[in-house]
């Protein structure tokens, strides 16, 4: 396995940092009912693993607990403070979304002992994080781009909306596979591109849903991505991302040691994260369908019953929203393209 | 995608057959309990549903019921008797240990209708498959090659151990990756070498302890392997296999259309197989370990007794068992690793 680390030290002379999610992307998961007493006991054993950045927000990023999202059962600024209170080593990461997150609890974030974020627009929609990237800078915090969906987007747009996100001033940009929807070479394709067009480092978040994520993620560090999520026993919305514990000893057995205590993560996925999850991560029809369609979560149980309504199977919904790219907040599109179908369907018999 | 697709046709000219073998594999997580209606209904709705293969035996294989392997439920040949007549296109396939099953049960599966025979070796042991494979083919059965716990071999010997199965009259070999232990690029290497090397086709079974069952089985499929093993809902030993439906619906994605229907594998996987796991088939700490240290899942148990009784961790000497190729039947060697770990450890105290 020695030719890999090789070619790895070739594409990229950084250090390759992991961000564990779980407490962040898991949030959708667990319905968004972390108990302090949770995120404490996780970040304290993450920390004792020695992993280096630990994401702690409301799924859909600060300010995410709403009715629309999902309310938190306990308050994201207050599972900031304990995870910060927790943590000798491990740094305390966000997410936020303008539109959804403001500044003001981006201050108060980094008030509290956050000392990264990452700022997450659409694929295509990359100048509303101007402002936000640009405060978080001032606040002196470490501040990385998320292209979502990023799955949507022609290579040559994506390594636009980067660039955009470098110049207000982001330190890295991810590549972020919302849906679980990017093959392989697909991953190779656009980390090779945003490594090549821009000077700041690059990253790639996955999602498990087509079965890809640790084999997408390894894609990613071989292309030079250094910058890489995961969450333990794949605790994250859909099928869950790279499982973490499980990425660290791919890259172990290829020779690539990340500082990180793999067997004590082996004992936090076994006996701290598993019996947490309310069920298991496995890919299920529905996991399985977003991934194979390249559409939002959301979207699942708005196509189920308008294919009720109108005799039309959900997943055929969904494969049409996925080609006709239909982002969060076109949910209305959902009832528009079955009855499309409907229509279309009876025309053909 | 286009692209990926003319490759696939430039490695092999042959089409690509899929061996659903959530009936065999999947046994050992059913703890061999399989019901003949639950045999019946699965084989049924893969039938219907297109698939090519079905193999149905004890998980260890013709002959595995015994107090040693685990008694079966249901006696196999009534379970192969009765997916044969369920089975309107699929045809039926039995997997064949020599040492456990015989060519009495052989003849007793292809007179109920099983037409096709993999005979599995150790990875360094083909030599004990000449008796099987030529009586197999002298029945007229479809007859393959199976190298289990591929990666304990050098891709040389791994070659040569394939040659000799060929040799005695196997019309295809496979790449079995029995731990889950395999990296991309180490499947890359052996599945090319086989091509180069061998006249007959090149199969891959692949298993999912570190993650990357379906990413395997593509590189596999890319470097021309057309015999390709999956389990719906990842239902085989370990962490399973690469998930059927999930490798069907990345194909698919890529342009690879077998003529199995997507949908109902989808629905297959979730009304009829996924309430029938006593377990979800999540990577849990016992599966990710085994593909980490690339041995047999029988081990686990007998690692953590020994690891108790030496203060050592199990894993510590399941890695040192991998490190030694230690294989099943060399049970004893793993209470001899336990007190050399602990002897070491006191010595460096």
């Amino acid at each position: 396995m020695k030719g890999w680390v090789e070619f790895l030290k070739r594409k990229s002379d950084k250090p390759i940092k992991i961000t564990e999610v779980c407490l962040r992307d898991g949030s959708h998961v667990m319905q968004h009912q972390y108990t302090e007493a949770q995120v404490r006991r996780v970040a304290r054993e993450l920390d004792e693993a020695g992993m280096h950045y630990i994401e702690v927000s409301h799924g859909d990023g600060l300010g995410g607990s709403t009715l629309q999202y999902g309310k938190s059962l306990v308050d994201e600024m207050k599972l900031i403070e304990a995870a910060v209170d927790e943590c000798q080593n491990s740094k305390v990461a966000v997410l936020l979304l303008p539109g959804i997150g403001t500044v003001h609890e981006l201050k108060q974030a980094h008030e509290l002992g956050a000392s990264l974020v990452r700022v997450a627009t659409h694929v295509t929609e990359a100048d509303v994080s101007a402002q936000h990237i640009s405060m978080a800078r001032e606040l002196g915090m470490e501040t990385l781009g998320f292209l979502m969906m990023a799955h949507m987007a022609p290579t040559e747009k994506l390594v636009e909306q980067a660039k955009l996100m470098e110049s207000y001033g982001a330190q890295a940009v991810y590549v972020t596979d919302s849906a679980g929807a990017l093959l392989p070479q697909e991953v190779k394709e656009k980390i090779a591109a945003l490594r090549n067009s821009l000077s700041i480092e690059v990253g790639f978040h996955a999602h498990n849903n087509l079965s890809l994520a640790v084999a997408n993620t390894l894609t990613a560090i071989e292309e030079g991505a250094t910058r890489i999520d995961g969450s333990i026993r794949c605790l994250g919305a859909g099928a869950g991302n790279a499982q973490t514990e499980v990425l660290l000893s791919v890259l172990d057995r290829m020779g690539v040691n990340l500082g990180i205590d793999i067997y004590k993560m082996m004992d936090l996925a076994e006996n701290t994260v598993g019996p947490m999850i309310p069920r298991a991560q496995e890919i299920n029809r529905g996991s399985l369908v977003l991934g194979y369609a390249g559409v939002y979560s959301s979207f699942l149980l708005h196509a189920e019953r308008a294919g009720q309504r109108f005799g039309i199977d959900s997943r055929d919904i969904l494969i049409e929203l996925g080609k006709r790219k239909v982002v969060g907040g076109q949910e209305d599109m959902i009832l528009d393209v079955a009855a499309e179908l409907a229509k279309a369907r009876k025309l053909e018999v």
